[in-house]
């Protein structure tokens, strides 16, 4: 009869739903540290945090984490916690976030179920927070959770203000790895990616309003200046003509904006989480090198990442509460959901 | 008689110290900015430090620049120029002390007729910052000023707390140069050294308590853990045995400190001002590689930099001002030491 099929229809629907969240669980266990002397260490401090497993209980602090942004500014990153407080409406005075790294002065850390972190500028200073968020999230025992770089780029044959959700990151050769010196020795890594998500933010951007998204590859040098072909350094070797034909070189292999974190953040973060590099142009450098563009329109477009990247937790969360949902029945809702709205 | 032999004394003493002076101003002219395009530029907004040519008088705001120290952090960079403020008596309230480059949250800057600045972390984000303040310092039309990098550093094979003046800066193939990608081609510059600078700066260590100093070379890297040889990151491939023959390899090189600055500090700033890199050490990394010591203690030795530093402003000042002293009667006294005391 009609109620043994819908009977019949909802079992195969939770059947279906467990399957998908076994395999995300294979994909996605525990969070990676690929380094064995970490089992060998008493207590681990993570310095430039002013954090540590024996002064902090990190499970309990930042257990629940589903999801991490990094970039920005500091004070982007802490008004982008807030901005996410408020569209996911969860509890809490939006006044009251507190930076988790004020002690050290080094980064920001903003915790509202999902972190928000402001690395610095440049590889160096990405790459320290890197190994220590990852051993963070390892040792506070997280699992399935995405990981996202959002912020400011320089286009190359785009409109001011268009975000670039990043196909490959490459770098200043226009090659997909990035390059690290251990002991004395050049070692290189894939910046290989996860094309689904991109596509994914693309799919999300279409959902709203004034978020002009491209997919492109984007470039990632050590230097804003010369690194970048720019003119109006403090020390400038090359002619407008030499630098315009590097950014044609680098639009004809799919370059479509130049950043200095994204190889690093792939390179480090592919292996231990869902990963998405989420840049804003300020500026198209076919047309000059200067961000002179007023305040407010800047603020306008820095805010472009962040509404996309919060569309794409709000829909990811709707996703994931449908499959706890059926979970529900057979074993428990996770903490991190419990405490959602 | 006696009268007219002091009268030839104090002639010759006045002349003197003007071939001196010539001979300073031939050596440190207004600050080099090696870039002929700068000249064809109406305006040049320095977007990370928030200022610019046409929103900013920075001949009123900087000209009377003399010293500027970088590195550390915010914090250590603000207590610093409150420090030297105290040191040499400089009118003002201390507490009153405000980040010029508040705006943009991407640097922390003070000014106290000296500037001391918060160049974030790594080789791309102090570049970006001398870019901007050889420019800035270029535009404010400053003269004969001294560049310092202070900051904390592993030790190798020192007792933690020493203070490291640096000889050479070296890359992670313990080479004096600095290597950059411009326009996808490798550049190199050289990191030759300011030997006069580095005694200067011994001889003041050995006229205070509790500095303990040496020269010796800087190992300039690009990441804190495995860059470095650490055991401790997020990831690791290699044994302690590696890491220990490493950092031998380095000893033997000459190099007593590993920091991640260095290198792009001196090839930059070489050409236009004194300069000189003195560092702490933390720990020393033959005995291990995190950071676990007492706070106050770490405070005490981030402190030993600037206290060496602060005294060789203050013995530099003291001859500036005999030289000026002679000078006003031919000339004018600069308005950076009309206001001093």
């Amino acid at each position: 009869c009609l109620r043994d099929f819908y009977y019949d229809i909802f079992m195969c629907s939770l059947l279906c739903q467990c399957f998908y969240r076994l395999e995300v669980l294979f994909k996605n266990p525990q969070i990676h540290v690929k380094n064995p002397h970490l089992d060998t260490m008493e207590e681990d401090v993570l310095y430039h945090f002013n954090l540590g497993t024996k002064t902090h209980n990190l499970p309990e602090m930042f257990g629940d984490i589903k999801f991490v942004c990094v970039g920005g500014s500091a004070n982007r990153m802490k008004s982008f916690a807030q901005f996410i407080q408020q569209e996911l409406a969860l509890p809490g005075n939006m006044d009251n976030i507190t930076d988790i790294c004020e002690g050290t002065d080094r980064y920001s850390m903003y915790k509202v179920y999902f972190l928000s972190v402001y690395p610095g500028m440049g590889v160096p200073s990405i790459s320290i927070m890197l190994h220590e968020l990852i051993k963070l999230l390892h040792h506070a025992r997280c699992i399935d959770f995405a990981l996202f770089r959002i912020g400011t780029s320089g286009g190359v044959g785009l409109e001011p203000g268009t975000v670039v959700v990043t196909d490959k990151e490459v770098d200043c050769f226009f090659r997909a790895q990035f390059e690290q010196v251990v002991l004395g020795k050049v070692i290189t890594r894939s910046t290989e990616l996860d094309v689904g998500v991109s596509k994914e933010l693309l799919q999300c951007s279409s959902e709203l309003d004034d978020v002009p998204t491209v997919i492109g590859n984007t470039m990632c040098t050590s230097d804003f200046y010369e690194g970048q072909g720019r003119l109006d350094g403090a020390l400038c070797s090359f002619s407008t003509e030499d630098k315009l034909e590097y950014l044609r070189k680098a639009y004809n292999t799919g370059v479509r904006n130049i950043e200095m974190e994204s190889t690093v953040f792939r390179a480090m973060c592919r292996v231990c989480a869902i990963t998405a590099v989420v840049c804003v142009t300020l500026l198209n450098r076919f047309d000059g090198d200067q961000i002179s563009t007023p305040h407010d329109v800047l603020v306008e477009y820095q805010q472009r990442p962040q509404v996309l990247v919060a569309h794409f937790i709000k829909k990811r969360l709707g996703l994931i509460r449908m499959i706890y949902f059926s979970f529900y029945f057979f074993h428990h809702i996770p903490r991190s959901l419990h405490t959602l709205n």
